[in-house]
């Protein structure tokens, strides 16, 4: 639930910034703390997908809706602990993506995918609604984070060397610490220069 | 069908706006006419969705493109009837998801949520194709209506005081009332102010 | 194969132009080569969508991305192959798509669009992403191709008068031809003039 919060109001306050009207805060509050678990289950059969039919998902995105449009300084306050449940949210989402596709009966890769998913589906969704390109996809180590969280619970599951629960207490740990350190020292992926001068961008 | 039509007439009108060929205006009037309807029909567990299994809304969404492509001054003086039936659509397609996400056996959260999402989807998906923030996350009371009209099913049916259909009419006309209105006197959602410039857009 | 992965270079190629980070032009190249057949598997009800599930489409999709990265010179020297090898998975995504959706039991409609969402989804991700209007609802003949593909597997179905590996390889011959053919005379369809300067572009 703290990851939904910080999730919701990480979606309120982009909503906010581009000057959406309250309604508009409010769902995309509600898409980014729920997008990605919507995917999710749609993917592995989950009908309807827990994000619809669980009331506190939505309540918790009202509130935290509510506060960016009522407490904005105060939610503005709040940056370093939203980065820092943002990053919560990131491992728990991940994590528990990976092991409900698992506990579906999916093969690794799926639970992989949608580990991933579930923890920047509803980042991307956010982005692609204000028309923009998803941050995930140009800077800052956030989708490899989950990547690694989601592989973790994976591997642990096929070797099953230690108990499952372990296994998720390390994969939350490790995808959390490398979070919060790229955030720190500002990791990027390399992006590859383009020397050359783009010829034609158009053909599909 | 008079909903459909209208939703679609506004998909291949914004394409046409927007210098799509002929091929992207089907497309669009097609996806804003069954896009709602088609993502509620999978979070329902309606397989195939039945904008896709239905050949009438193919039909119809042929029929308005081919009007916008062939009849466009005519369709630009329906202009005052196409928001019109705009808003017939937005009433029916928001009374008749929350009733289908019911009688699949889903509670009433799922209800309102599909209702909204059947009545606005296709208008949402019609934005980012075109690549704009999605008009009914900015203005007027549009999203609103729809989840006015949802919400009275839901509690139609949960109260269970008088027949369905006579909750069903209260919603419909309940929702098209308050979308006339919201157009006709302009009204808007409050969009919260910015007084303090933003610092970091950026941060996911 | 051939098709996955001229879709993944053409996902990679257009993530690097974006200048996007490695993880992006993965991501990029993964979506585009899978997306349209996720959504296909997810209308008809296959679960998990097979490009979630085989872990050859991720390969070739890391394949194509790394070459992208660490290959680009190759890479746009390989500009007119891959807009051949393009050509050949639009054939390829729309046949077996119509085909996947016969065998799934569905009707000829389902079967018509879920063929062209199968050949073009991935492209209208990869641009929804990149923050673009859709190319194939611009220019060029690219989806109608698609449509007449999965058009004549449904006829042949249908009638029933040859075997269906041999409507399988007209529909491919048709598309492929059809495709090539736009590409080298720059056949486009008709864009419809707007003289009308458009009064309100804002009305949903």
């Amino acid at each position: 639930m703290a990851g939904t919060f910080a999730f919701a109001i990480s979606g309120a306050t982009a909503a906010r910034r581009r000057n959406l009207d309250v309604f508009g805060i409010g769902a995309l509050a509600f898409t980014v703390a729920c997008g990605g678990g919507i995917i999710r289950d749609l993917c592995i059969g989950v009908i309807p997908p827990a994000g619809l039919a669980n009331w506190q998902y939505l309540v918790v995105a009202i509130i935290a809706a509510g506060m960016t449009v009522g407490l904005y300084s105060f939610v503005q306050l709040l940056n370093r602990p939203v980065l820092f449940f943002d990053a919560v949210g990131l491992s728990l989402f991940a994590v528990t993506g990976a092991q409900k596709a698992l506990h579906f009966g999916h093969n690794g890769e799926v639970a992989v995918l949608l580990g991933i998913t579930t923890a920047v589906g509803g980042g991307v969704i956010r982005d692609i609604l204000l028309n923009r390109v998803p941050i995930i996809l140009e800077k800052e180590i956030y989708a490899l984070a989950a990547l690694i969280g989601a592989l973790i619970v994976v591997l642990g599951d096929y070797l099953n060397w230690i108990p499952r629960d372990w296994v998720a207490v390390i994969a939350l740990g490790v995808c959390f610490t490398l979070r919060m350190l790229a955030l720190h020292y500002h990791w990027n992926l390399p992006i590859p220069s383009n020397d050359k001068s783009d010829a034609s961008d158009k053909q599909p």
